[in-house]
């Protein structure tokens, strides 16, 4: 991506404001779900008293066809109650590094005020990597929280503990109110061996546990799935016995993000005594942070170039590469098509798709299976083999969770809705009373009052999405993105005339111009049948018109032209008269 | 669907076409694959000799993500290589009716001459089904083939035999021919009881395996599933187990096609007392045609109209709905948004997902899930209950075929690349000769010679697809869909000046008409930015010209204001600029 100057920042302040009333008492916390809670994506929560706001995550969304935005980058949370009420912002506090959790820093910081980011270690890099595409922005005011530490912002302190998820230093919050805590999980698995939690993970959680938890805001992603998560350690260890076992190069392809399944692999090369190739710039950058960040110490001779692969025996090489999902010009895709500059198939390779298919991606992994297959190298991915899991528990992880910190209410987050209701159903029939789960939407407004009445308010904060269509970042103009997707259906058809102001005929035949409609030089005699049609159409309304009203021609030859088009080839292209008066 | 004139049929033949010698020998039979085996979709193959040509199968492919064909409705076969034979066409042979076999026949059949039609009734059924939407078109001529019977079309002998898949009246085919068979499977799978085929299966497949079969063309959508599929009779006994013990009104989404399964849940229904609610037209359709097949007998006393329900108790209903994919009009999406006439969906309510999610489909079947738990409805699918299996044979199916029809030559069939080859694959590892497998393209040409010898030729028929773009019948055009997509990302820029032809000044200042690109209202800074550009540019060009060139003027003035609309907004709109000198 390249540096936006964002000069074209609309301002999100169309939507009419609701009112919201003001926290004006100790015993009321409000909590916001700002969006996350009907996609999977832009996730942000607000944790609010009388005199503190703190947000939690600030993620954008990939826009894939759901949404019906052609032509625009990302989705990101609606800001617009945090811009009223910056004075009250405390910090910004990020769970993890992933995009859906620090994706909109760069859109959304400047606009609530810059407050300062809490965060582990290495979500800090993350976030200070991203910032480095955005050189316009202020510095970000970055606290890095160590391991299970707390922090006071405002007059709330912030309790952090150790969660298990799909990238490393991700954490759970608990915010401390008057009458007990609010309980934030982020994004979570359970780490379990032989269908028992695991001690360190049982250690985090109960110490959570141990607390008055009045609210668990919890992961719903794989709430619909039942049973424990399958475990992240079985993938580590079939990886290695596919990389110990394996005749021939193997070529890994997985998320720059799984830190830890990267620098397993790395490990386990580098006990088998093979070199490891990095393929894509976010592998390399991922593992540059991973080493800055002493996630993992290897012995740098591990590392060859693609351009050395030659002067080792194929059966010593793994390719760590980005593109699983695809990506038409990642790496992986590029080898696929035999397009890659170093690295040519052969039918010896075997090639590691360690990695689920994201919703969306359906299309592009077929065909990057069908490149692969071209070249007639072998594929194995998580339909036959353990060489992926997810990093978002099933029911079985958060039911234990709920068990496990006790919370007296529970409300889903992160998800679609189906998600947080199949999470309700699951926590209902584990004995969760239904009446103390809330299930919110995007922009809704819960508050808690002195630690026992929960509430959802009637009314939402300004929840329009806000789009971020290259440097214009808004709310979504409807009629741009309606335009777009007629132009993508039926193109366009312009019509240009000049009229004699005087007699009202046309000085010449009209032109036409017309664009992704139907293949004009095929269509000639349609062509010449809509000019006939334009110009009796024109004269016909100019015949005794006086004054000349050209805006009231083209409304009607509009109607004409699109009756006549739609008539001849069922298809409704954008009709556009130019009628000039001369 | 309405009935369209076609009124806009392109010619096909632009395509150069390749020299593609004639056969000339009794020795050789040629097999083409059209399309459908770099796709799921728009299957049609070609078996020639000599003397004669046999289609079978005439598919369509529906327009998703994949074809990057955005406003076109269906894909079909390139039928050029045909329409330049039609004197050797003697039969169009349809193994099953589903669209991706039967879907193209109203578009192609007359291209190709009108041949007799060769199939099973239920299939002639659905076929002339959708004749009747097309009632310009000549009728069909019809020979119905029964179960297992053989036919002679031109010197050509033809044997059926029944199979397995998820329409009824399916049927393989075996083509005579001077050295041996070409057996084509069609869509099939074999039906298994415990990890056994059972007896109508082995000897519907033991039967053909008695012949000499030289080649066999196999299916391979499921290819890279191992072991036998899923069973179908399970299928049944979930449903039958779920109208049995569920509490409260059941809703069945499945799809209509699936004429087996509707007229299982029909008999469960009525062996249990309960009644049954048609929803959505090709249900109520598909329900008609199996009752005039006498697929089923049924009272007629079980079905209700959903305006009776409230007349029995909601424990004695069963609903059978169109709409499992998520279509956005379908019974059960209406349903779900709460926009039924009469089916009110309650917390009481059960609803099975009878299906799989069709590729593509996913975000539909997402909202869908999302609407039905808005109203607290329990979903019941197959990732949590036996209530789909696929028509398809996993590999296990495949490799049993091959064993009991032993033929020379496997050519596998139906599916993209990647399962064409995973089937090559599974069968070289049960001892098929690597060798004596070819994996075709669309439009492969696969010769054979004295039964012994294949050979697949350096050239392919003419394979374009062709695109159904409303009335519009034609090979894609590049720049039209270029065109559609381009707009769909950016929208665009129309400029209008009236240039004095003496001076080369402009008249007024330039009209500006923009679709689809940004939000005009929110940018008139911009707007007037580019409106001094247009005039300085054009005037610049215009000074000293003579005469007016206003093309070359237009071409510039198209580069020049692209780069400062790029510059601005990073958008790339179609920049038009028509200029009109006076």
């Amino acid at each position: 991506m390249t540096s936006p100057a964002l000069s074209h920042r609309m301002t999100v302040t169309d939507e009419k404001s609701p009112i919201i009333p003001d926290i004006l008492d100790e015993d009321t916390v409000r909590i916001i779900t700002v969006s996350g809670v009907e996609e999977i994506g832009r996730n942000m929560n607000i944790i609010e008293t009388k005199d503190d706001i703190v947000v939690v995550d600030a993620g954008f969304q990939f826009v894939g066809e759901e949404s019906n935005a052609p032509g625009v980058n990302y989705i990101l949370p609606n800001t617009q109650y945090l811009e009223e009420r910056k004075h009250k912002i405390r910090a910004l506090v990020i769970t993890h590094g992933h995009l859906d959790h620090i994706g909109g820093i760069p859109f959304i910081l400047e606009r609530i005020g810059n407050p300062p980011i809490y965060t582990q270690y290495l979500t800090s890099l993350m976030v200070a990597k991203r910032q480095e595409e955005f050189p316009h922005l202020d510095p970000v005011n970055m606290n890095i929280v160590k391991e299970g530490e707390s922090f006071t912002v405002g007059k709330m302190r912030v309790k952090t503990f150790p969660v298990t998820h799909s990238i490393p230093d991700a954490m759970g919050l608990a915010f401390e109110t008057k009458h007990g805590n609010i309980v934030v999980t982020g994004d979570i698995k359970v780490v379990t061996e032989n269908n028992q939690v695991v001690v360190e993970e049982r250690q985090s959680w109960e110490r959570i546990g141990l607390d008055n938890n009045i609210a668990l805001l919890c992961d719903s992603t794989n709430a619909d799935r039942s049973g424990f998560s399958a475990s992240e350690a079985k993938v580590y260890e079939t990886l290695e016995e596919i990389i110990r076992t394996t005749r021939g190069r193997i070529i890994i392809g997985t998320f720059a993000s799984q830190f830890d399944r990267l620098t397993s692999v790395i490990k386990s090369c580098e006990l088998l005594g093979k070199k490891v190739v990095m393929e894509g710039r976010s592998i390399k950058t991922n593992i540059d942070i991973a080493i800055t960040a002493k996630l993992i110490e290897v012995d740098p001779k591990v590392f060859i170039n693609a351009t050395d692969m030659a002067d080792y025996p194929a059966d010593k090489i793994v390719v760590l590469s980005t593109g699983a999902q695809g990506e038409e010009f990642a790496a992986l895709m590029r080898m696929a098509m035999g397009k890659h500059k170093s690295i040519v198939l052969t039918e010896r390779d075997t090639i590691v798709l360690s990695s689920s298919v994201i919703p969306g991606n359906e299309v592009a992994v077929q065909k990057l299976k069908d490149n692969i297959y071209r070249q007639n190298v072998r594929i194995i991915n998580y339909q036959g083999s353990h060489v992926h899991s997810s990093g978002h528990g099933n029911a079985g992880d958060l039911i234990w969770v709920h068990q496990t910190v006790k919370p007296r209410f529970l409300i889903p987050v992160h998800g679609h809705h189906y998600h947080l209701k199949s999470h309700m159903f699951a926590a209902v029939e584990n004995g969760f009373p239904r009446e103390n789960i809330v299930v919110p939407d995007n922009g809704s407004i819960i508050e808690i009052k002195n630690g026992t009445e929960i509430t959802k308010l009637g009314v939402k904060i300004p929840n329009e999405q806000v789009l971020v269509d290259r440097f214009t970042v808004g709310t979504r103009q409807e009629v741009v993105l309606r335009d777009r997707m007629s132009l993508a259906q039926d193109g366009m058809f312009v019509i240009i005339a000049t009229v004699n102001a005087k007699t009202g005929k046309l000085r010449k035949s009209p032109d036409i111009i017309s664009r992704g409609f139907i293949y004009l030089r095929e269509n000639q005699q349609l062509l010449s049948e809509a000019r006939v049609l334009i110009k009796r159409t024109i004269e016909k309304y100019t015949e005794n018109m006086n004054p000349l009203d050209l805006e009231y021609v083209k409304d009607e030859l509009t109607d004409v032209v699109s009756g006549f088009l739609m008539q001849k080839t069922q298809k409704s292209p954008m009709v556009i008269p130019v009628l000039i008066g001369l």
